[in-house]
């Protein structure tokens, strides 16, 4: 089994990174050419999935994650902790935190227009990310 | 690793189908006895997840899905792109695109009331549909 | 490949359990020091995600799920078998069955407020549940 990580930066809440360019490098080091990667993410509040990675429908997506957890209610979390970032852990929670992908000839199985993205759901102005990859097969 | 694809033809927004018999036959022919499989539905406009293949909860699961991106609301995916769509896009990034499930002596470890499914999103009346699935174990 | 079970009784709907223990232990068990743990809940009326277990955001978990899921409305899964759950196969489609997660020098990759839940969203007192736990790796 290879594994590596993507480290990153984000720039505050709503903010998602496409992940695609550097999953598929990751692959390509692994020097497997058929398989599965997984994908994970450490830390409460931000989560994986993919979409279509398009201005228009991200802006869908966070508006549909705050009909669940909207920012104008109180939180149990925010009213324990201060923390202002109940709403990201339930948006996290939902979404979840590992994704894993078929691989074949060393090309990932995603469509033309279905990309890996991290959501970063927290409410500090920058946070270091980090997404654990890892590659297995033959 | 043994990997196959299910193909399917899905018949529009809301079409569910159980795929729980083709994984079966994919573990069996692949000869691994306790594993995992892994599945993975290429596109950005479906999903899968596991639910009682039974049509009652399966028109409960849609009500819900249209809470967070109900039909009758404007998405800025359709605005950019006009394709209709933008709600189909935001319910698969939700529920995903993957899933894995172990097997003992053959067996999936699903429970009797539990199917593995495909959620069909997109609006077009019929689509070709390919879950690409690995088999990994001994 | 290493397969185990996690047997743990819930209490009642919204119970929600903290496994993280007890995957550290299968991994630790296993003897694999790096690879990955996939964890699977059998049924269709509870899932798995990881969340910071802290009752606060537990219990601002269970209002978002009740967004999608309300209590106070009508299910065809109830009308149809008068089971009175069609809310918790519902939940529980939406959050999924199956997690994977990496671990390093037999360490699980999760963060220090990230830890791994059962959710039991079923609406029986008790019931007895079983997560399916392989790990894999080197």
């Amino acid at each position: 089994m290879y594994q590596t990580d993507i480290s990153l930066t984000t720039h505050g809440e709503g903010d998602i990174i496409d992940l695609t360019a550097e999953v598929r490098s990751a692959v390509a080091k692994s020097g497997v050419d058929e398989g599965l990667v997984n994908l994970f993410i450490t830390g409460s509040t931000a989560a994986l999935t993919t979409i279509e990675f398009e201005p228009g429908v991200l802006s869908d997506l966070r508006r549909a994650l705050s009909v669940v957890a909207p920012n104008d209610i109180p939180y149990e979390h925010d009213r324990a902790w201060g923390d202002g970032n109940g709403r990201s852990h339930v948006k996290a929670a939902l979404v979840g935190p590992s994704l894993t992908i078929p691989f074949r000839k060393g090309s990932l199985l995603t469509g033309t227009w279905q990309q890996i993205v991290l959501l970063e759901l927290d409410i500090r102005s920058t946070r270091q990310r980090t997404v654990h990859v890892a590659v297995l097969g033959s």
